[in-house]
């Protein structure tokens, strides 16, 4: 494995607990007010969005200006992959005119993968495909560690469109490896089998699925990757599968709720659970930016 | 009234004329190469603009690179609200992430108002709907000061489509604040009544409105905010409420011009007035510069 | 001619052989790593590309972090031009909020070297329609420097659609001028006449075109700018026209091979040739930064 490619992360298959544990550390101490000094120093990130995204795209952005790199950010339109370019020359492109490290968001599973075995510098993956968003995954983690101290022992469950989420994947695995128990929910359609590299069971009961858990993280209803055909109705998904008010209440005291965002509030999560006192959603958002800048500087150690 | 609240800044409607008059005159230290080291410091703006502008989000931006603050921008695409996200949990999101503060152009009226009461991080309103436009005013107020040296005693004209511009609004209770006396002009179905907050009367007729004036300020056809049944002819619109230069020439010699720009040249203002020696236009985009400096470190200061 | 004029770069035409020579030196003292403290010191570049771009774009805008120089990036969508306003109002906003130079990207051939007769600040052109794109003839020009030592006595063939291209007219003048021989090569719909300005013959001919010849420039075939009519088979024209691993096998064995990019790999440039031995196609996207740099600041030199 070549040193870019070790300092690439696209994905949290093939981690190992340490390795995971050492990011979140990092972000610890991103978190603690901790010094940043050596990471920018003058370096280049190219934040290529080839998806739409808002909040892992300001999180990113965020985590640079708090290290001192600066960004150059690339969305879909404005780019020449509107005149066809592939997107391994767009890439090559980024590398060879300075760019320290690459983040890439894409709809095509492994993209970021492919991109990182060839290309010489770093890449970070912002999502990919239905594949895997291990940055949402490691703050997922990290504020799950706030909650619960330790990970032995736990129990989450993610309930919604588990075929289409990359977070569902990505962070199951994450949580898995740290320790924890992993339950899966959701409407046989989107919830059938555990993602490849996923031990979790699958539950089409949510009241089953969540009982006893320390943690629930609720999953969007992606509208924009699934079949009409597939996509639910609101108010019946709501019934069958939300975190309403009631659903919320009769959870273990201690647990939490997170999801990914954003929320379609009144569908997968009602608005009194998201801005209730269970609710870590905001947190998530906050502990994006340290987790960033952990894999920033990962990526960017010399 | 919490410590954000009071730092942020969602219209001139409740402000003091003392508090009009400290921006403006630390804007005039700007102009003159006032210090700035102390207000960049490392703090991030946010300029989240979910409607088209070039000026306001340019000057915002050079505003926030003479402080040497880091900007991060949004706009309408590339944002999650295109995944149905509420305006509220993007805002939230912003917040969290660690903007110190948030700029906002929005298209609904009242929407930095409500920002500004939820969130913990001043607000700056940098254009809602056909409410506010806090800048501008301060802008044409700017300018309108250069070229008369104090305000009282003197009489600015608003021309144009005064019921869907939010510059008529804040500009006429910004000037009226200061001491001026406004009068307010257009064809009966853009210029009825005026504005909530306003005191100026509304004329009919250019002439007897610009009659002895000090000022005239010529508003946009905003075509993409009328009804296509209420939007004039462009040269009807001209003959009757143009700037033309024959009209231009009959002001009081002293008299200046502005426009909040962009301009439909050749509809509401002649190319010839634009660019002649009455104009104040090109100022006025030059003040904008010092009047969000101003506006940026009285929402950042300690 | 105003001394901004002069700081200006809209195009080969009218530069002298001893202008081309110093903004290459300059460039690479940049590549060597030379002093770049001087050039940024808090000053702005505005780049408005009012057309799609990825490669330019992001080349500009690191060769403004490399000098310390801040970007603020404008494209089409999200600007004021979709109210309708000219270029030139624009261009003027950009220059009196404060912009040090203004580098643009346009439809309309001449429009840079209207805002360059107009504007008090330096334009550079980053392409203006079919007319000129003088940075990526000085980043042509470096390459091939790189790949020649010297330029006189060399042979450079351009072959593809020199009708619409910027690239082929300014580079074919600059090379010229530089004091290398230029051949021209198309079909006769695409490559009638040399354009303005160029000395070189077209051929119609690829195998007479290249014979002999220190260098091939690629061109692309740009669907966006033609006709439908006009537009050519992909595979007709790469069996008449491409630069397949065959021909580049029939080159000279020094010959190097250079194309704008993006490419439509498999169209006028086979795989095998861009990633091949010949290809000096990332070098180009790399000295594209020095270039950029030494443009820029020559456009800030006081």
């Amino acid at each position: 494995m070549s040193d870019s490619l070790a300092r690439s992360i696209t994905g949290i298959r093939g981690t190992t607990r340490a390795q995971l544990e050492q990011l979140l550390t990092d972000a610890k101490r991103y978190a603690e007010g901790g010094d940043v000094r050596s990471v920018g120093d003058g370096r280049v990130a190219t934040l290529l969005f080839a998806e739409d995204s808002t909040r892992t795209r300001c999180s990113f952005e965020m985590a640079c200006h708090k290290l001192g790199i600066r960004p150059i950010v690339l969305g879909k339109s404005g780019s020449s992959m509107s005149k066809g370019e592939t997107l391994l020359d767009t890439a090559r492109l980024l590398e060879v005119i300075g760019s320290d490290v690459l983040v890439l968001r894409h709809s095509e599973n492994g993209a970021a993968d492919m991109l990182a075995n060839t290309l010489r510098i770093p890449v970070l993956n912002a999502g990919d495909g239905t594949n895997e968003h291990p940055t949402q995954a490691l703050l997922d983690a990290y504020t799950l560690q706030q909650a619960w101290g330790a990970f032995d022992g736990r129990t989450l469950a993610i309930v919604g469109d588990v075929l289409h989420s990359r977070v569902a994947r990505s962070t199951a695995m994450a949580l898995e490896t740290l320790g924890a128990t992993v339950r899966l929910c959701g409407p046989p359609s989107l919830c059938s089998a555990a993602p490849e590299g996923v031990k979790a069971r699958c539950y089409h009961d949510i009241e089953e699925a969540t009982e006893g858990v320390d943690a629930v993280i609720m999953l969007r209803i992606q509208r924009e990757r699934m079949a009409s055909s597939v996509s639910p109705d609101p108010d019946q998904y709501r019934t069958a599968y939300g975190m309403t008010a009631a659903r919320a209440q009769r959870l273990p005291e201690h647990a939490v709720i997170l999801h990914p965002a954003p929320m379609n509030r009144g569908v997968e999560i009602d608005s009194a659970v998201a801005d209730g006192p269970r609710s870590r959603i905001f947190d998530q958002m906050k502990n994006g930016v340290w987790v960033r800048m952990s894999c920033l500087a990962h990526a960017l150690a010399r």
